[in-house]
Order: C-alpha cells, then structure tokens, then sequence
C-alpha cells in the first residue's frame, strides 16, 4: 500500500486508529479456549466486529511467539484473514527487529514475502544496514523506532549529541531520512511524549508516525493529533488493551466494536477540525 | 547455566566457540532437502559433529522466522536436540528483542519458558524497562547488543554523549551495569572492532562477551584474545559460515566438524597462553 491509498483509507473510514492484536491467550473469553485456535478464533471476531472503523492492525509478535510455532500459526492464519477480507487495511508486525544486512534480508523475507504484512516495526541501534533490507519491496514500510512511549526512552533516546546538540532520537530521524522516503518509511512517537511531536514534524514533515500510548499507557489523542496531523493526516494511532479487551465476557466482539466506534468518532472530529474530510 | 559453570566448560573443552546455528535453506546439501525438515537433519548433523569443539550454539532467529511456522518447530526441534543430548552447552537464542516491558516479559517466555534457551540477545535502544524482564530467570542471560560488527555500527553506536564524552556504546555498557549483574548479563562486542576490546574491557572487566564477526566477516581470533579476554576467559567467540558451510557436500558435516576442531586448536593455545587451562 502507498502513502497516498493509505490517506484515501483515512479519509473513507473518517479513522486513523491501527488496532493492536496483542492477544493474549490468558486474557480471551473463556468460551474460546475450547476451539482449536483460541488466538485466532478471538482474533477473527476482533477484526470483524473493528473493521469498519479501523484503518490498520498491528499484531504484536511477542504475543504469539511466546505460544512457540503453534502461536506463529495463529499469527499466520491472523493476517491471511485481514488481507482476504479486508485488504484495503494495512497490516503491522509489530517486531522491532533489525540484525546485520544479510540478517535484515531475512527477517523482511519473513514478513513480506512468507506473510503478507504491509509494514515492520524496527529498532535502528544497529544503523542503515540493518533497516535498508526492509525497504527493497514495493509498497512495503519500514516503522522505525525513534522516541518510544515506555520509561526507559528516557535511559538513551534523550542523549545529546557532543556536535550537533540532537537527542539521539532526532538524529534517528535525521539519519533515517537518507535510508528510505516517505513513501517507505514510518517512525514510532509514543503518545505519552506528545509534547515532542511538534519537535518531531518539524524535523519529519511529511512522514507517516505510528503512535502506539494512547488509552492504558497514558497518552492523549487531541494532543496527538493537535501536534502530529499533517496534509495527509500521516498518522496511525494504535490502542490495543482499551478495545480488545473491552469486555471478557462472551459479548468482548461487541464491545470491542464499540470501543474501537468510540475512538473513531473522537478520529473523525479531528479530521474535519482539520479540513481533511 | 551460571558464570562458573561456563567458565569450568570453556576449560574442559580447550575452547571458547560458538558455533552460530545461521542455517540457511538455500545453503543445505542437496541430499537434506528431501527430508521431512531438512533444517534440523542439517542442524543435528552439525551438532553432532561440532559439539566435541564448542561451549554454545547461537541460532539466529531469522533463518528460522523466515520459513515462517514449519521454520519455528525446526529451531524448537534444534534446541530439544542440543539440550537432551548435550545439556552444558550453551544455547543462545540471537534475537535481537526488545519492547516495553510487559512485551519484553512474553518474549522472555517465548525463549526462556516455551523453549529452553541460556540466553537471549536484546537490543538496547528502549532501555531499562525493555531489557529487565529476560534478567527475572534464574542461569539465564541477556546479551545486550553494545558494539555490533557491521557498517551500521557507526550511524549511533559511536555518537557521543554531550555531558559525558561516551560513545553511546559506552553509555549503554555503564548505564545497563545498573540493571543486571556478571550472573545474567552479557555483551555482543563485534569482533571487527577488536581495537576497542581493551577499552571495553576497562568498563566492563568481569562480564562475559559474546563476540561475532570472526572468519567471514573479517575478524581476527588472536587480537579478540589478547584485548578481551579475562580470568575466567569471559568470552564466547561466534562462527557462522565458516564451520556449517564448510562443505555444502555429503561430506559438510565432517567438514564442518574439522572447521571447528580447527579453531578450538587455536582457541586451546590462546587459554594455554592467558594461563587459564
């Protein structure tokens, strides 16, 4: 998917929000555990009952890797089902991963070519060997880690360069430039450090930000989008725990639609206040 | 596994080799390819035949994600195989993780419950909170990425710290000391940067360092030694390429056994010298 059929999503589903499928086989509804694959069992009635105010998912990998080569299974039937049903949604792995070049190569072999994700998360301690591998496929993104929502940002993200001044996360996003274009590269801002967005857009104008923080984490959505929006919205804003797990009961599908409505409808005031649709 | 117990193998065996699981479909003699998973008939010969020469195995997760499902039961197969049949050597899984805390935690499930590697390799970039949780395991490690050996190593890892004067390298080896100890946390210094072995070594006296890059990626075993090495050897160096596609004949697994047997000669002479065996 290109930027601009991204934007086209945006403005039709009057929503920016990327669930997270952080499935949690300890968290799922009771009556799912029964069935063959529990994941992917509450994941598909997820997607089906969000769809229609979503505009991307982002399965986190730990979640499935820590179910072993089952839970890849589950991850893998996940995707196959958004990109038959919904394939104008753009899909997420959210993996940080980055290793040496032939390394990297890899890795995107494994989620663009084995699965059919849109987009991975990567770390960039490694530098531009590491992430380039990621950007050789056609309307395939890097997200690359700039300024991250957790507490231990603070331990090396902030560290100010001896000659430019830049905290190192500014150079990430300084260096990276060179690496992709906007059409291949993201950047992840956590929302919990909104205030640093308008930092942020002056050094990535026009660049897509994936800004997971929202909702349990803390961070606030009109701030993001006050600080973040761009001509092209260029932003995806995920919330995991506040929509899929809006209820643990039998009725969590319904629930987590409305959930996800909710946060739609707040999306859509921001888009218009913002002359995009 | 704990620090002695590593050390007292290194002296048993007269090496200090690690022997990187990197196996590459593409790679595999042709004869492996008609096996029912041909990745693990390829590892276990490999195995089997370097286990006399080695302390640990490093597979790096990619090789393996890369084939997707069918490729996660091979490595679980791969690391069955190495822990029932040598159960003192050491198993690491190079991932290169790292995610806000309570992702860290699944991942660290994913390695250390569902499987049962020694350690996992984790990139350092979102700090505290993400490295933290693979430390709550008791004899099992995390092995930080400080200095890596590759060309992107440069983009970041030596950017220097406005307050401090340290490379950022530096500043992750002394600020994650804080949150471990020589019993769960080891570093990847780049073998291609043995020059600064001896300064790392200043930081860092008593850790273990897992030290990649030697052979195809240039190198040197001898200065690695003399730069890094301590009194309790306090390193694992890794081999990839070298030993397992020493022959991509019938014979490979002989081969890469005399590739390995090759290396602990040299490795014998390095401990002789340092006076540790």
């Amino acid at each position: 998917m290109n930027q601009q059929q991204l934007f086209e999503q945006i403005q039709k589903k009057r929503s920016f929000l990327c669930v997270g499928l952080d499935t949690d086989i300890q968290k799922i509804p009771q009556h799912l555990k029964d069935t063959s694959d529990p994941i992917f069992s509450f994941n598909k009635e997820i997607i089906d009952s969000t769809a229609e105010f979503s505009v991307a998912y982002k399965p986190n990998l730990a979640f499935y890797e820590s179910l072993g080569s089952k839970g890849m299974e589950s991850l893998e039937k996940t995707v196959m089902y958004v990109k038959s049903k919904y394939p104008e949604i753009f899909v997420i792995a959210d993996a940080k991963r980055g290793d040496i070049g032939n390394t990297s190569n890899l890795y995107a072999r494994a989620f663009f070519d084995h699965q059919d994700f849109d987009a991975v998360t990567v770390a960039p301690y490694m530098g531009e060997d590491s992430v380039k591998p990621f950007m050789t496929y056609l309307d395939k993104w890097v997200i690359l880690l700039a300024l991250t929502s957790n507490k231990g940002a603070y331990d090396f993200q902030f560290i100010e360069d001896k000659e430019s001044g830049d905290k190192l996360f500014e150079t990430v996003l300084k260096t990276s430039q060179n690496w992709g274009t906007t059409e291949n590269l993201m950047y992840v801002v956590g929302a919990t450090k909104a205030e640093k967005l308008k930092e942020i857009r002056e050094i990535v104008p026009d660049h897509f930000l994936l800004v997971p923080g929202v909702g349990a984490q803390g961070g606030s959505l009109q701030e993001v989008a006050k600080n973040g929006m761009n001509s092209k919205c260029g932003l995806l804003v995920n919330s995991s725990r506040g929509i899929i797990y809006a209820s643990s009961e039998a009725d969590f599908a319904e629930k987590a639609g409305a959930a996800a409505e909710e946060v739609q409808k707040e999306m859509e005031v921001l888009l218009q206040e913002a002359g995009l649709i």
